[in-house]
């Protein structure tokens, strides 16, 4: 028998205390099952390259060339990324006639609960003795690397410090879930629902400001941190639609089979309703609108480009025709991404139950998943002015 | 019935891949058994002090005071310590003028293997806003932080990026037990023995001739990586014998109960004896003589200050007269430092059993150990020429 929920208790912590990414290396974790964020990644890197063109070189600068990455997680995603960064610079440098280049400094940031060491484990080892030359040999890596811990809604760098930012798949996540959406007395309570897909209008502005606020902290702390003359490549969870009730693919993989899994755990008696109605993804798919808007208010930035782009299904599937295997993508995709929030919300064991439901869920609507279940992502290339 | 140790796979790595302080919160982890550590470093916080006030400091730079600590570990102790240079700093910037002083940076290094993440959650959050003040608040940093997962026997940051060097307590760690120590065919293989306390001298030779070379590779990084006018404050394991068979603390926490018990795991047929030859514990307590030829050799450093001191004892214990209580300090405190390395080289199961016997050895000559077991200190305040 399940556990029920009244045993748990629910630490009282600050979302950017306890979110992250599944660690590790197991079935549910991030580190395996960010393909898709992979292929997207890869997908753009014409448009990370662009952003990279744009960054006005500093020759002779006894400083380091610079990168931050910001949402790194724990995979190899932004170990890859940070190569074909690095490598392009070289690229550059050497076109200019620049040679040798300067060093190469990474950061590699999240949140403090973000599995740090697992990153660390997979960072390949400094090349010896060649970082004059700056060009990485097999297996080796050619830039200095720190992990810096914190919200990169609040500063993280130093003033004038950093060349290039890079933070990808990372800023739909929210500083925090919205107080009035959690709150009972509030219209804009989010009753019912565990994602503002199809809820009241009340909760999505909510979460809409969130987003709008937190995005403008984020750009007021990278203008201080930014060298005069860099750059910054971000992409985020976006959506077509002008209504924030509508979120898109995210309000799919959020809103209807996870959705109502956790109402089968509140039928089943397993939760209470407002147990469920406690728990809010803190995610928000922005409209291009509502992203430039912040942008342009902050005004400390010049938009080289700020489009939204289909990015394709966010679940990992060898065998389309296999629903099982379908359903175990579903509930892998939402797991690796919230499967830590769901734990703390109402413990290990009914969060076990509650993704279970959520596989079976997936396989019975598996080919309509795959036909529907499409990510759009919001692409800024940003200089500093 | 304890396994034997043939069912155990040793993995082929590199000692930098795996060594580490014992990570988390445990009976047995380094967080809860380095107070001893914390009570030498305080009671050096005056030559602490003192080597910060050899920094030139750079008036109006643009650029942040950075400081690194090296072999960070994942304690509190690397916060505090970090606390104590912050504000003197501070200070100094204050007395003299410079008001308000830079912003700082601060870096913890170690090997990849270190639990960083123990250390980021343990990091209290950034102060809001309040950089350019620099000035923490309660449970708040006044400086940005980052890790830096890597040996310091090679590079780890950019090319004259830091100000203030730290590291105590980790330079008697080898990168590497000597390869002559290992092999049978070596006149130096060091047969019948884990440390090279009372082992013959051909061992305790190339013991002496790896700490100087990784030394000598030490301050050859260091060199290219520190500011003009930085200084470096280091604290390893020292001895007071001419003779690297002798080696004092060190030397009777891992060359005498510790032995004994690798002996008794052979005697009782648990492991082979080829087994615990191949066990060799990669620490080396200098002589004063020896750390002051590498640091002469490279040439870079002016010497401020090169002393020995006596530490005190690294046994953690409330109740002296308490022998069971003695035995398990014993047992804490060779199992916080080289417990990773025993369960890498036996497994999980056979450690146990190590340890165990650790215990009641020590029990058995608590009173002994009590008075006999001292750490001597190397002390080293060293500025760039």
């Amino acid at each position: 028998m399940a556990p029920k929920s009244e045993d748990v208790i629910l630490p009282d912590r600050k979302l950017e205390m306890i979110l992250s990414m599944k660690g590790g290396n197991g079935k549910g974790s991030y580190a395996n099952n960010s393909q898709a964020q992979a292929k997207h990644a890869r997908s753009m890197l014409h448009l990370l390259k662009e952003t990279l063109d744009i960054i006005q070189l500093q020759p002779g600068s006894e400083l380091p060339f610079t990168v931050a990455d910001l949402g790194c997680s724990c995979g190899n995603n932004t170990l890859y990324i940070v190569d074909v960064i690095i490598k392009h610079m070289i690229e550059r440098y050497e076109a200019m006639g620049y040679v040798p280049p300067p060093e190469f400094s990474v950061f590699f940031s999240d949140l403090p609960s973000n599995d740090f060491n697992t990153l660390f484990q997979l960072l390949p080892p400094i090349s010896k003795g060649s970082m004059e030359e700056c060009l990485a040999t097999d297996n080796h890596r050619s830039y200095f690397a720190a992990g810096v811990p914190g919200s990169f809604y609040r500063r993280l760098f130093p003033t004038r410090s950093i060349d290039f930012f890079h933070s990808a798949f990372s800023l739909h996540w929210l500083s925090q879930v919205p107080e009035s959406v959690q709150d009972k007395r509030s219209s804009a309570y989010n009753r019912g629902r565990v994602s503002i897909h199809n809820a009241n209008q009340e909760a999505a502005n909510a979460y809409r400001s969130q987003f709008q606020g937190d995005l403008a902290a984020f750009l007021k702390a990278r203008s201080q941190e930014m060298k005069r003359g860099g750059s910054m490549f971000l992409v985020c969870l976006g959506r077509t639609s002008p209504d924030p009730t509508d979120q898109g693919g995210p309000g799919l993989l959020f809103g209807t089979h996870f959705q109502d899994s956790w109402n089968d755990l509140v039928l089943e008696g397993l939760i209470t309703s407002e147990k469920r109605d406690a728990f809010n993804i803190p995610v928000y798919a922005s409209s291009l609108q509502e992203f430039r808007e912040v942008v342009e208010t902050n005004g400390s930035f010049r938009i080289n480009r700020l489009e939204i782009f289909k990015g394709g299904s966010p679940l990992v599937v060898s065998q389309p025709d296999d629903a099982i295997e379908v359903g175990r993508a579903l509930a892998n995709s939402c797991r690796s991404v919230v499967g830590v929030l769901v734990d703390v919300h109402i413990g290990e064991q009914l969060s076990e139950e509650l993704f279970s439901r959520v596989e079976q869920r997936g396989s019975s609507h598996a080919k309509e998943l795959l036909e529907q279940l499409q990510f759009y992502h919001i692409v800024a290339s940003l200089s500093f002015k």
